[in-house]
């Protein structure tokens, strides 16, 4: 273990993104195997597992800032960079997409609860500085209980009671591997992420300290990144092939998915560490949250895209990368 | 008077509930008797009538703090709980409910017009904490006339140039009553709220003593619950109706008439007992309002709803509620 | 020159507006002279070249915040008095007015992302409050240089890739004027506009001290209604022709220059004079030029206007211009 911890931590970020892909591979094909209900539950609660088990080893190496910036960076990371590139990519291929409105606005409304969880507790702490950390703790568990309640009814939503507005276009394909291929996989790909998130983990501070950039920029630009990679490729691939309520889903889905379900388990995880993490993030990353929330609206909400608004929020995403690297 | 202030308070509370309810009625019946201007007319000014009373008592009474708090939570409750309970109680019972998006969106404007309103002299108070107390009573002034101005143009748009966008589901009922029975009920009613607002407003700081819960919380919280509860049953039980635009009318513009007609009354009311209210709310009142704003704007800009838009507003009520109870 | 200051603070204010006039004649007569890109391209750059003139010669002479002031001013002085104006004129002469959602979708997109330009250096500011000026100058730097790419960007997009859905109403003129006559003319005015200028900007700090008003309130409402006073007309003459999609193009166009293509041009200029001026603004003109992205946002997203909207919009500038006057 001589090697430098920039080194160490380049390299097992790299190897976690293949893995994070087979992860979701797998969880498709055994989605696959089930009903279409089961099936998009399994994804709904897998889909962002590999930023799940880095936070859980965060947590658990008492990161809890590192924690709270990856969850913000992988908020906006969604939906800015993933969005973005989506939109740019399929706008440069056709001259206006079209995708589902309704789908689109509730994935929007979803983001402006988050953006309310995160505003609130961030408040509390502003207005109440000299600390009250038990009272933050209960509003912030709170705040949690209520996110996970409003995930669980969009799910009945999409999957049950609304489910025709949902990917429509999406053929359900048969799956591809034998079930026992699909499981194995999938345990063996998570124990992989879990053992390298661990090394990762080990490594940060070091790395930190080598790089010479601060926890925040680490947290916010770069292990959103290494989580989020796949769902990068997928996205940007099927707006080229102008399935843009597909696209639309994974990138804005995702987000919704870390901040209404990742973010709140991870505060309850933390409970069991007994370091127990809070929902009160720093003014510049609520800010950056709130700006990325309200600027998807405004380009969402009337149900087309073009390159422009896939260049916009990739500015938007250049903006608050640059001001996370200054600050 | 021997028994306990909490008690006091609770009977009082819950005697003002039904009266509210016949002061509405009463209204309604006059209304009814007149031209659907006239009546438009004391539909928008008698509306939030029982809010006045109380809002009167407390001002001469010294608690302006309190008046203050139950504006800010008679603005988010008629936005997210009475509106939430409407969507969602018409959401279980039909799939998707649409509303006139030109009606909602007069509402919605004015609801953001309400917020800048607000905002702007709780930033001054921000970025001028040492005083200046004469300067925050000028500028709250000259927003509460703007805000009055706009009150009434607005009843110009709905009552008289685009009279056609407003509520043309509902069939003008003939009246009920007779003239001499509405006429006294509205007195009767009225007088009666005004003797137990201030039996209720004279022992709200002793309530709040012995219930160990803040002024904040009783303002934001119970007091618009009072003040509201005629309206919750109307909006909600028009929505299950299917008649999404009344219920959205009810709702959302009982919001906009205590933002733009009761809280600058109450202003000018407040000189006259020579202890000037000024509309700078707490920061936390502030973004509540804000957020409330803008997640109503993004559910209601599309012109549909569903039972998820409804939890969601009730989810946000909910976390907003939980922090003022922490504060 | 025994002249007051704010005598002669008045007259070439007022002498700047019929030349400002002429150059915006001038612009279009030789726009017409040449293809529709490159006329829009000429438009795009020089449309606002009279505040960009008076901005250099307030930097030149130290002036920042009185450049900063004048920009905000600008900003909400297009897209809340001259909108509102030009709504309002519209309205009354017709019932209900409509223009290209997906036009007025980019622009305010565009907006929004000048918001987030404009909220960052401020927070940043905010947050890092001992100084750090350096880093703030690189920020502010490097969301120049965004903007600034997402300008090009945007003529690209709305004189090329999708200059169909720009100003299909209006009828490209051909030029009144000979070639000679256009050049002249905007050299001519162009040299008086500078010299004016410089005169305003010499006598700018004793016209504050004469008047007792704040540099805000000069820089925030005076500045903006001299630079823009040509826009005011034009937009207003054609919202009354029901020329809806033109109105809008000239308002919030004009809006969306100076935030993406004046602002950070004078950061670079500024560093010429080894006077760096940055993007930091103060909290109240951030907020300022927030709601009024904000309030639009919500009144042009459906696509249709009315007289209230008009009003509305001239309510919020009341306000914010009656802050910055008891700023």
């Amino acid at each position: 273990m001589h090697a430098p911890a920039a080194l160490i931590f380049l390299i097992s970020a790299a190897a976690i993104i293949p893995l994070a892909h087979l992860m979701g591979i797998a969880t498709e094909e055994l989605a696959a195997r089930t009903g279409p209900t089961f099936g998009g539950l399994m994804n709904a609660t897998l889909g962002n597992a590999a930023e799940l088990i880095i936070g859980i080893f965060a947590l658990r190496a008492g990161l809890i800032e590192l924690v709270k910036a990856s969850l913000t960076g992988s908020i906006i990371g969604n939906l800015l960079l993933i969005l973005g590139l989506s939109l740019l990519a399929g706008g440069l291929k056709h001259q206006t997409q079209t995708f589902n409105r309704q789908a689109a606005g509730m994935n929007v409304a979803l983001l402006a609860l988050a953006a309310v969880g995160l505003v609130v507790p961030a408040l509390f702490l502003f207005t109440h500085p000299r600390g009250e950390a038990a009272t933050l703790e209960h509003l912030s568990e709170t705040v949690a209980v209520v996110m996970l309640a409003i995930y669980l009814l969009s799910l009945v939503f999409s999957l049950k009671t609304h489910r025709d507005l949902f990917r429509p276009e999406e053929a359900h394909e048969p799956p591809q591997w034998s079930l026992r291929r699909a499981v194995i996989s999938l345990v063996v790909a998570t124990a992989l992420v879990a053992w390298l998130s661990e090394i990762l983990v080990g490594v940060t501070e070091e790395t930190i300290a080598e790089l010479g950039v601060s926890e925040l920029f680490i947290g916010v630009i770069i292990i959103p990144l290494v989580g989020n990679a796949a769902e990068h490729g997928a996205a940007v691939m099927v707006a080229a092939k102008n399935k843009m309520d597909l696209s639309f889903a994974i990138a804005v889905g995702s987000s919704t998915q870390v901040a209404l379900f990742v973010a709140p388990l991870l505060v309850f995880i933390s409970l069991a560490f007994g370091n127990p993490m809070d929902l009160a993030f720093t003014a510049f990353e609520v800010t950056a949250v709130a700006l990325a929330v309200g600027v998807v609206t405004v380009i969402s909400l009337d149900g087309e895209s073009n390159w422009l608004e896939g260049a916009q929020l990739l500015a938007v995403y250049g903006i608050l990368a640059a001001a996370f690297f200054f600050f």
